[in-house]
């Protein structure tokens, strides 16, 4: 039982843990396995190569999933509380990792979704102790989370204006011109505001190309309106530059440029 | 007569408010009939759909136009002074609302402007008490209303560039190329400009595609103008976050939230 | 002569300034005079346009001509020094607003450029004393002439990246593929960079697009650059934000919120 | 021997320095030759221009390619440690700027690469002693490495992006729509995300379309992530606009330039 426990307490630490040199080894073998299926189907996906390569391809497939089927349940056997970890981000996206290739019975298709796996190369981070990584990338999250609000506000304005032009676009233009429905109008209007132009469906009436003319200029310009949203939480989230200055009597840090005494015990500075 | 009374202070509460429980179910199956309408609208105008549930659609239209309609006289009778309902922003969306069906006998395809009663979910924000959403709302209108001397300024440079190289393209790649007339080169002009880039013109001859390349790296860098105009608005509207806390002693202001002196004299805060 | 002196003077009040109301009515006139000469210009271009009211249009041209011909000599008639209003920007433009109606004679689509007199308008500014436009107009100008040096290095750069991407993909796409010669590969690689996208050469190879995507990336990031020089540069000619209060001894404004004493007397604020 | 000393000290003035008359004139010459060489090998592409010209222009080639190959051989003779000179960047890049003339017999096409001369352009900023251009590169170059992180995490969560997109809508629209292989689709998650949206493949299913606009709306707001991102470091790298000079009697800094008197205590400064 005792050996029972120290063999999970191992194992724990190579799958779980980055801090043993067998734990490195592990998570590096892992992101080489990973990248790997992940150009296996997106090589099978190709004809030319799937039909000289198919058969490798499709048992480096059956390859992968097994292996990582077998990685998914020694990490619920190993772990503390199976439940939490199965149910957490990771977790899930271990398990929707090998899903698909057993899915492909069911719904032919499914196995190209195996590349979610290249969402598992993430703990890249967690392996390499990118901590500077993680820490900019918490900045950028906590600027986009403060910045929620403003972003939902202008994707709604967004919508309502597609809906609105598409909807007149149908009536001016007609379906001839290949504004068939309104729905499809909607759908240039998007290709529009948003700078895209496919040039799949374009204006031909000359006050078709007005109403574009004002909604390209209006994507140009409104492009400003996410853009400064996100720089302004930015640059409100960034480390405020303060004296590097600590207090004699106290010891703390991060006083501004100007203060003349600390402003946790009150001492001179 | 007091009875009368009684009964449009009830209908007033229902509808123009959302702090009762009927008045919110009122609110809340208004946006549901607004979606279900502006569906059945989308869906009338694609043919394989038409086709098959015309009818359907057809009733749909009138029913909730009818409902709409009642429920605009309703608001008019139960509010106290009807004629400034009527003039205001909402009371032109929710008349707009309407009107289509009707006009579709005039104007055959008004009845696709119904779309328009998409704007009447703005209701939405005050129903759900979203007061944030109101605030950030606000917040982004005040910048945009802060910049607008120098969006319009920008607008107007855009429009005299893409005036002049249009008329100059025309000259260059001439009919045989697409750029059939003036307009036709400034519809391009701005196609271009606004990196949208359709493929529907596009230059033929080396002088014309130089110009091109000049006209899109200035698009591609003239992005920069409203984005910084919109983005210095919004960096100096967002609230400050310093503490309002002043100084007992010397009444210096602008101290950090975890202050515990003031950093100009000492004084405990 | 003093007559003919009383007389400049008056002329020269109603042409150059818009003080007086025979002044302002003048400036309103040339606006609307001009707008309709550029109208009648592009509305020229268009052929079905052209077949039907071409003669109208052609003596409108004229008529036109003719008028600013009148106005330019007026200009130079009653001002003090006539030869620097010639060479002044204003003098400049008035010139060339009259010009290509003679030179088309002598090149045959010159007329066209008959929309430089749009530049014209820019005395809407001046005349209708929008001093507030101006005003930003200036801060504008300043933000990006403080930015010039970067601006410059920045399309540098996108010159150096667009020649070598340009030359790098006429070896891999071949003359086949449309990257028939060096010059028009550079123009596909501004197309691209710019994210215009028109789509009229579009790489075929596996490795084309491989690089296609790399400058499509970059080029979706790099526009980052400008758009940070132009918002720092707005950002910092922004008018500081000032306590409003005044020096009680010297009367001396703009204040920093922490100031303590007067920065120029050293009174006590 | 002294003789040999005396003469490589010369020609270093000349060749590596621009402070002397010479010195100067032979980078201006140099810079003329480099610019006329990469024309050369622009036009000699161009298949119009080749048919006539093309000997001249083989002849240039050559010409050039000599001339930069004594001058390589000449700047390795002249200076101290050739060596290092040999593995500096602008010494790597004059290699590489003769080299593919010789290497166009092993692979056809190789002299096309010459372009790269372009960059020794970049020597330009030394020469005409561009101290505030390369004062403003480096600041602009320290904004991006700064910002290194973020945008290395950006860019890969770009990729992330379009390999679940891509690969989703390889399932969604098949290969009857373009969307022949993961790869393929990928490319086009590219072309569209980043805006540049070229139309060679685009969404003909109703659901392939609404993903499509999924797709670019985000495209459209992304971009906000790496403009804010450099944004916000330009703006803290900018030299802040404050004097340096700090109060005698109580030693604060940041006074305006126009300060007389500390703001702070009121001393003279």
């Amino acid at each position: 039982m005792v050996e029972i426990h120290r063999w999970r307490k191992r194992l724990h630490e190579i799958i779980f843990e980055a801090d043993t040199r067998l734990g490195k080894s592990f998570d590096v073998v892992l992101i080489v396995c990973i990248l790997a299926s992940v150009a296996a189907v997106m090589l099978e996906s190709v004809k030319g190569i799937r039909e000289i390569y198919g058969d490798y391809l499709y048992a480096a497939e059956w390859f992968f999933t097994i292996l990582f089927t077998i990685e998914y349940c020694l990490r619920l056997l190993c772990i503390g509380r199976p439940l939490r970890y199965a149910f957490s981000f990771y977790g899930l996206i271990d398990l929707i990792a090998v899903l698909p290739t057993y899915l492909d019975y069911l719904l032919p298709g499914a196995r190209f979704m195996l590349v979610v796996r290249v969402l598992r190369v993430l703990r890249i981070f967690r392996i390499l102790k990118l901590a500077k990584y993680i820490n900019e990338a918490e900045l950028l999250m906590k600027a986009l989370r403060a910045s929620r609000r403003k972003i939902a506000i202008f994707i709604y304005s967004v919508m309502i204006i597609v809906v609105i032009i598409g909807s007149f676009m149908h009536l001016i233009e007609g379906e001839d011109n290949g504004f068939t429905s309104i729905p499809r109008s909607i759908y240039w209007a998007v290709v529009t505001l948003t700078t895209v132009g496919y040039g799949d469906i374009s204006p031909q009436t000359p006050l078709g190309q007005t109403v574009a003319m004002f909604i390209m200029i209006l994507g140009y310009g409104m492009i400003a309106v996410p853009t400064g949203i996100v720089t302004a939480e930015l640059t409100s989230v960034s480390p405020k530059k303060v004296s590097t200055q600590a207090c004699l009597q106290c010891g703390a840090e991060g006083h501004d440029f100007d203060a003349v005494h600390c402003k946790f015990c009150g001492a001179k500075l």
